[in-house]
Order: C-alpha cells, then sequence, then structure tokens
C-alpha cells in the first residue's frame, strides 16, 4: 500500500527574482541610501522614514531583472533602478498628500509625521535625484522613457482625480487611469533595462509590454485585495479604499452588475463619502453576490497572461523565468 | 530767462531684455502652450491659469539672453527656456500647497481652485515636460545642470520649512535658504544659456555667477518690497510674508537690531503667528527705524553689482548690455 505524502503545490514566489538580482539590489539599496543624504536633515529623514519601510522594491527588482535578462555587463542598471525607485518613492509621497492618507505600509504617512509641505518638497527632491542618476547613466533614451513616464504618471492622476466619485466611470476609463498611475513606470523600469543591454526594438518593446501588464495585473490585484485582504499581507486596512471614496474596479463592477437600490448605495458611501463600517460589510457582500472581486482578479489573470507572452522572444534561462514567476506571484497574492 | 524742464533720470528698464529676446520668446511661449497640452482637460487648464497670469518670464529671459551673449545660433535655447519656466511653474504650484496660500500674482491660486490635489499633480506633469524638452535638446550637461537646479531648489524649500517660525536664523542660514530656493534657478537658466553656445569654462561660470548673485538680489528685493511695495505692483498684498509668519532679512535685521521688548514682539508676531493688521503698522515702523528694509535693498545692491562684474568677460553689445540693466532694473523695483 502507497503511502500518501502531503500534497503541497508550489505556491509562486517572488524568490526566484530576488535570488536573481540580489548581489545587483545590494548596490541599489546602497545607492539608495547615499543619495537621499543632503545636508538638509530633514530630507533623509523623510526619505527614510517611507525608504526603510520595508517595499518589496519590485519595480527597481525589474529594471535589474530587465538588464539581466538583455545581457546587460555595465554598472548603469544600478541608478537607474535606484532612480525608478526614487521616482515611485516621490509619487507615493505626493499621492499622500493628494489621498489625505494616514497610513502608508502599515507606518503613519510621512505628511502625518512632518507635514504635508515636507512630503511635497522631498517628494521634489527625490524626482531631482532620480534625473540627476539618470544623467549619470549618460542614457539619453533611458532619460526620454523615464522623463515620459514622470509625465504619464502624473496625468494618470489627475485623471484619476477627475473620475474620482463617479461610480459611473467606464471599465476603460479606470484602465487608463491605472495604465497611467501604475503601469507606466513598471513599463519603463523594464524597458530601460532592455535599452541598456542594447537589445533590438522588439525586444525592448517585449520587456516595455511585459511592465505595462505585469503593472496593470498588479494594481487590479491591489484594488481586489483592498476588499478582501488582511492588513498584515498590504500594510493597509481593508477598506482604505471604500473609506477614501476611491473607484476601483471592483466598485465599478458592483455598481455596473448592481439594481437601482444597489447603485443608490455605492453613490450614498462613495460619490458622498458617506460610508461607514457597516457599509463596508455590505459593499463586500454586493461584491462577492456580484463576483466583482473575483472577476478583478479575473482581469488581472489576462494582464499577467499578456506580459508572459510578451518574453516569449527571450531565449528560456534563469532571467525570464523569474520574470515569469514574479507574474504568478503578483496574480497569486490574491488568493 | 531758462526754461526748467521737468527732469526724467532714465529709470532702468527691463526693456531693452525684452527686445533682445522678443523673437526668440515668442516660440518661447508657443512651446509653453503647445507643451501644457494633455488629453487630461484638467492639466492645461491648472497650468494655464498660473502661467497665462502675467509673470514676467525672467528666467526663460535669461537663458535666451545668456544663449545670445554665448553667440548660440541653434534651436535648444527656446525648449531649455521653456524647461525653465516649467520647473519655475511647478515650484510656484508646489509653494502654494506648502504655503497654504490663497493668492498668487493677484489672481486665486491654482489650490484654491482645484485643490491642493490638482496644484502637486500638475506640478509634478510640469516638472516631467520639462524633463522630456530637456531630453529633446540633448545636451547632457544641460540635463545635468537643470537636474541638480531640481534638487537644490528642494534643499532650499525644506531648508526654509526647518528655519520657520524661527526669528534667529542667521543671515547666512537665510542666504543658503534663497540661495536654493530662488538663486539655483536664475544661475542655471543663465548657465545652460552659455553651455549651448559651447563658451569657455570661465564664460560658463561667469554666467552661471551672474545668475545666482541676481537671483539672490532678486528675492531680497522681493522680500523689502513686501514690506513696502502696493499690492499692484507685487500682485500681492504688503505684509504676505508677516501674515503667513515668513522669516525673511528684513524681519532679521529688525530682530537682531531691536531691543528685549521688539524681540519679544516679532516672536510674538511671527513664531506664534499672532501678528494682526495693526502689529503690521508697528513692524514697518520698527524695520524703518532699524533701517531693516533700506538695508535689505543695501546687501541686494551688493549681490547685483557682483552679478554686473561676472559678465565683465564678455565683449561689450546688445546682450551684455539688457542683461546688465535687468540688474539695475530689479534693484530698482525697490524704489
Amino acid at each position: 500500500m502507497a503511502l500518501v505524502l502531503p500534497f503541497e503545490p508550489n505556491e509562486p514566489s517572488i524568490e526566484a527574482l530576488v535570488a536573481l538580482v540580489k548581489a545587483d539590489m545590494e548596490r541599489v539599496n546602497a545607492t539608495i541610501l547615499a543619495r537621499t543624504g543632503s545636508d538638509v536633515a530633514m530630507i533623509p529623514e523623510v526619505a527614510n522614514h517611507l525608504i526603510s519601510s520595508g517595499g518589496k522594491r519590485l519595480r527597481p527588482m525589474l529594471t535589474l531583472a530587465c538588464a539581466s535578462l538583455s545581457g546587460y555587463r555595465g554598472d548603469g542598471h544600478v541608478k537607474l533602478a535606484a532612480s525608478v525607485e526614487f521616482m515611485h518613492t516621490a509619487t507615493l509621497l505626493h499621492d499622500d498628500v493628494v489621498d489625505e492618507s494616514d497610513m502608508r505600509r502599515g507606518k503613519l504617512a510621512a505628511r502625518k509625521l512632518w507635514g504635508n509641505e515636507a512630503s511635497v518638497l522631498v517628494g521634489d527632491f527625490l524626482l531631482g535625484q532620480a534625473f540627476k542618476m539618470m544623467v549619470e547613466v549618460g542614457s539619453m533614451t533611458c532619460l526620454d522613457i523615464l522623463a515620459t513616464a514622470a509625465c504619464v504618471i502624473a496625468e494618470g492622476e489627475v485623471m484619476q482625480l477627475a473620475a474620482a466619485k463617479n461610480t459611473a466611470t467606464s471599465e476603460d476609463d479606470y484602465l487608463a487611469v491605472i495604465r497611467g498611475k501604475t503601469a507606466e513606470l513598471f513599463a519603463a523600469a523594464c524597458e530601460v533595462g532592455a535599452v541598456l543591454g542594447q537589445r533590438p526594438k522588439a525586444e525592448q518593446a517585449a520587456c516595455r509590454s511585459y511592465g505595462m501588464n505585469l503593472g496593470i495585473a498588479f494594481q487590479l490585484v491591489d484594488d481586489a485585495l483592498d476588499y478582501g485582504g488582511s492588513q498584515a499581507k498590504l500594510g493597509k486596512n481593508v477598506g482604505d479604499d471604500f473609506r477614501e471614496g476611491k473607484i476601483t474596479l471592483p466598485v465599478l463592477l458592483a455598481f455596473r452588475r448592481g439594481d437601482a437600490s444597489e447603485r443608490a448605495f455605492w453613490q450614498r458611501c462613495l460619490e458622498k463619502g458617506e460610508g461607514n463600517d457597516a457599509d463596508l460589510d455590505q459593499a463586500i457582500g454586493l461584491m462577492t453576490r456580484h463576483r466583482a472581486i473575483a472577476d478583478t482578479v479575473e482581469r488581472a489573470r489576462h494582464y499577467g497572461a499578456i506580459a508572459k507572452d510578451a518574453l516569449a522572444l527571450f531565449p528560456n534561462g534563469q532571467a525570464k523565468d523569474a520574470l515569469m514567476e514574479a507574474v504568478d506571484f503578483c496574480l497569486s497574492r490574491a488568493h
């Protein structure tokens, strides 16, 4: 009689990506630390509050991994990866002011500790440092890609402002927002890795497409988790988006699929911002009934699949495997 | 018997500078208009509210004039001048959020009309566009100068936050603040003009020094005017700095030169922010008694003189004359 061993499927993990870029990532971290330095003491204080708060540093890892995938042998990827992380951190600092957030990654938001002023200005400083590092790397193409990303990110955020409180936002409009505010930096982070490696245009575009679609999937899973994750997993509370009246895909789907009284509920809670904790329970109930969270994850899977197919041009190997698994990992966060 | 004609001394004017760069400036204005365009309607609305509000566009004029002084014959100065104005506009938008200002250039501040969110994000967009234009010009040296300026400006503003409400700030510390928040962009605006003209290092440094010292003089005169100008001249009210509790050189001088009871007055009004309109009258009285406003202008003259000597390396001509007169014009605003 055979012994039945407990079957444990291999959970997708980010560990292959972490291992791939480990040595480079240590240099990126040292660069980040060095480049937040300033004689003006408040700058490293505010910057490091957020930078050292345990973000995954997924974006700089993508730059390093795409440089590795592209066979790049120089040093520029380290500074570009740090630039990408600085651009991301600047966005978070500015977002907290825009959203009037109290928490970020499970800690008090910088603006609660040092004020809106410091968040705006330290964000500006980091953006300046990001461009200084790009200049040091010296690739005009990479500068172009990341400067364009800076514009597109801001456009995406402004679009989100304009769409805010509108529960009838179309899914396409919502996608345009998250392409800008989230996916564009993923796309740029990946593309510059391939540009450094001087890969043919088609492969640069493939890395960009991988990043763009991974970024969309990442944001959609994040949106889903906000109605079903635990605080520990997210560093924010379930229902934060709901309480802030943010219109995300789970809301859009539940609104569209609901009847008139349900739509009135969503409008009261989100457009008028009157939702309380009992309303949050009802919101999650409605989303579950209409499969709004599950289908948001389903949409994310679609973009994840595009991301993986984008990399098909590249030969198999450690870098490609790690990037492929990173997609599955991002999707698996939704479980 | 001789007829006595009313004697009118030639007031220094900005007109020579305006005339020198007129044709180029039209292209800069067209570029500015084109580059604030976005499918996201709120971006041009917010940007143009401020951009079309009748700033003098001194900084882009300086870039054009220094390019002319340096014999530059290309097209890059137009986009760099527009970049400089975008960086300035982004700073103003972010400053309004930081200062919680209600007015800017005699109009309601953008943040009062569209909210802090829009001011932060449209500022970020303009900064991104500025870097995109620099990339299009393609001079890595100019990119380096302007990226460094972006960092130094943010550092200066953060320094100002840290010095805020401290009436015992030293004059040196105050100078460090205005070098960063104001003079650095003047310096960079001038330097990139000379870099485009591929002038020898000494002449690039001369243009930078001209801009830096002009910028300091400009800010000091602005500080003086806040206690003695008219609203029409400034687009802001006399006493704005006082009401916002801003520590500027006229305050620092009056504080240092005053007795204990006067120092208590300054601390009550500025550190505790309790100053009212009667206090403003007293503040101006104390400044007058201690020559604090006049000596602020005197300090400005010192930096103005350095700015003019910096240009001595260049041959006489229309561009040099216009830049020299611009210094006198900035100083003459104080009358």
